[in-house]
């Protein structure tokens, strides 16, 4: 077996917003320079919040990476060697690097990203995920192997533009995933069959079907509280097209379509699935339904869960203790690079503290296999051969002393 | 110490639609005449999508209770001989009762009861919960020792006419506490202070601040799973108010406030807890957002949950299991009467069932002492007496052989 396999199934990439201007269809290049405007405000304004404890941690950050994983965000070459240091063979790769713009400004273009709406204006979300895709075939293509690209795709607002998108983000190199926007609102809900050519396709192809953690209705007001209350909800907002696909019968329509839900915590699952599944099998407080919940589903939800459904995170302490509950086969490892709540540069420090008591057969599932079965056209025999070279042995992580805490230094005065 | 003082603090009452109208202010009387003209045909409509198994379901809780509870929703006699034959000595009493209307369709006034939302028409919502808070006026009169009624107060639309309603409920004999909706877009969320008003009237009135489930965003569409995906996520919709004021800061000003999720579960409130000191407390992921998580709470948001807030649910197995994590001193349990899905009329049968082996101090703070901390104007030796003419003595929990589950005659064929 050799070296552990490791694919972190949450990465992130992407270029300084104005690089994405040469890759943007040409009607709407204008459109884009007001767009980029915009966002140089917002960040200007963010600048102006930011408070001690942030600045602290943001100066502790820059110490720590040099530049802050911005270069590394799009970066082919540093990219790599970041990679390498940190013992990741593989990696996914979703939108909105954007490192220094800690707490909040994302930068894929017209905010097509982690926080994609259906509020947003359908050509503009269109022509901002194709300058991304497009960006990212490139960044892709120059480690093909190693770097799964996702493609954002807002599939509500014209289904069969999706699908084409789909189609010429897959053909021309990006092959991992797509990503769709977890706050489809006020165009239909996935469990609408009107998504069936979505998911064919991505069953066809191979290319798991992703979300990502970030978007949020904007119902709460700004005030005592918002951000608290939008890290309280975030896993919520992001997971509800996990149960809307699995109530919506999609996986009993497309048996081998997989679906990741990223970095979104995992603490929710079991308690989740079991109510999913007392529904399903019918109890005293659904009785009055009737056989409403099997309508769809012949089999209880759980088994979809553990036939097509992953979940991509960096696993807390709480949740690898409960990891025969959440799935030892579902759950796909994640380091969230560049971000600074991720474990680079520290990760093979990071991954003898967490990992070191664990059998190296579930280490091995939760680190890359995993990822392997949820993002299928990797190349296994390709990132073993890489692993070889660059990844921990299973002697580093499981018989070596734990290692501190590598980034308790990042914990400034005022947060502790 | 006698019998077991029970307070269910999740019960139901309302009248056949029609008779609201005496109760509705006149101008608005021409308006619920068209109400109550859909509501007919909703009912109709929904009566024509009964499945077997529901069907089935609503014949066998009509052999069971006689008329469904229809008339113990209403008639004031009736449901005290029904509360006195089910040992419970008090009641917390929700809107929405509308029992046969198996399914979803309810009766308060131009919808301003469980399903309240910021998207009803203000005039309307007023004025409907004025009238059902006059008709609950006259409910409670009848038995005011042992009916806490809850007001049905759409705060949202206009803040000072919220605190006049409460204010006049409450003198009119509506004296338990009120009920906010749970969907308040595109209205402030419950962080905003400008509902600090409301907090200070129900705080120097000792009226409990509640939600109850039932609301929902309305982003699903109707096709395959749409029942399956809102009894999913119902609970999160319902319990948004609790994380809101929390972090929000409202414990911290008023620290007196009481507030209560209703039936809305309980297996979430360990996890999120725990997921909400963590960020208060800071650890790795949110260590880039500095203070922000401290900037309102001085205290972390478990200590003012186990101080100011309450879950007033059936509790199921599991979460009787985990009524530590939960919290003994937070649990108000609640029998939904007259709704199929509680335990009504076998709550003697499921009380020694769930309770059997539950140590007496704790089964009398979840089956009553916790409401009474809760539902502050209820006087507890008023009560005290009326348990001991009919509420079940600790022996009848405690020491007789655990029934058989009464309802599983309920559960018809297609069902299991």
């Amino acid at each position: 077996m050799g070296n552990y396999v490791i694919v972190s199934s949450d990465c992130h990439a992407g270029p300084p917003a104005d690089r994405y201007r040469e890759y943007m269809d040409p009607q709407y290049r204008d459109r884009y320079d007001e767009f980029l405007a915009g966002l140089a405000a917002m960040t200007d304004e963010r600048a102006a919040h930011v408070n001690n404890a942030q600045q602290m941690f943001r100066e502790k950050f820059l110490a720590k990476t040099g530049d802050g994983g911005n270069q590394a965000s799009w970066d082919p070459d540093l990219r790599e060697r970041e990679l390498d240091h940190d013992g990741i063979a593989g990696e996914v790769i979703f939108p909105d690097a954007d490192v220094l713009g800690i707490g909040g400004v994302t930068s894929t273009p017209f905010g097509t990203g982690l926080g994609a709406s259906g509020l947003d204006d359908p050509d503009l979300a269109m022509a901002g995920a194709r300058a991304h895709n497009r960006w990212l075939a490139d960044l892709c293509a120059a480690s093909p192997d190693r770097r799964g690209g996702v493609a954002t795709v807002p599939i509500i607002h014209d289904v069969a533009a999706g699908v084409a998108e789909i189609e010429r983000a897959h053909d021309s190199g990006v092959w991992a995933g797509i990503m769709i926007p977890t706050q489809w609102s006020p165009h239909p809900s996935y469990n609408d069959p009107v998504y069936d050519p979505v998911w064919a396709t991505c069953q066809e192809r191979g290319l798991a079907v992703t979300v990502h953690s970030g978007g949020s209705p904007r119902d709460i007001v700004v005030g005592p509280g918002t951000l608290p209350i939008y890290s309280t909800e975030a896993w919520f907002f992001a997971a509800r097209p996990l149960w809307s696909l699995i109530w919506g019968g999609v996986f009993e329509r497309f048996p081998d379509l997989t679906f990741s839900v990223t970095e979104d915590g995992a603490w929710w699952v079991p308690g989740l699935l079991a109510r999913m599944d007392e529904q399903w099998e019918g109890f005293h407080a659904t009785l009055k339904f009737g056989t409403i919940f099997r309508e769809t589903l012949p089999e209880k939800p759980s088994s979809y869960y553990e036939r097509n459904c992953f979940v991509a995170t960096g696993m807390n302490d709480h949740e690898l203790a409960r990891r025969d509950e959440i799935g030892v086969d579902q759950i796909a490892w994640g380091n969230d690079f560049p971000h600074p709540e991720g474990t680079w540069p520290h990760t093979r420090d990071w991954l003898r503290i967490k990992f070191h008591d664990i059998a190296e057969d579930e280490t091995r599932k939760m680190l890359g296999l995993n990822a392997l079965r949820c993002f299928k056209n990797f190349d296994a025999a390709k990132l073993d051969a890489v692993a070889q070279r660059i990844g921990p042995s299973p002697a580093e992580i499981h018989d070596q002393p734990v290692p501190p805490n590598p980034d308790l230094a990042l914990a400034g005065e005022g947060t502790h």
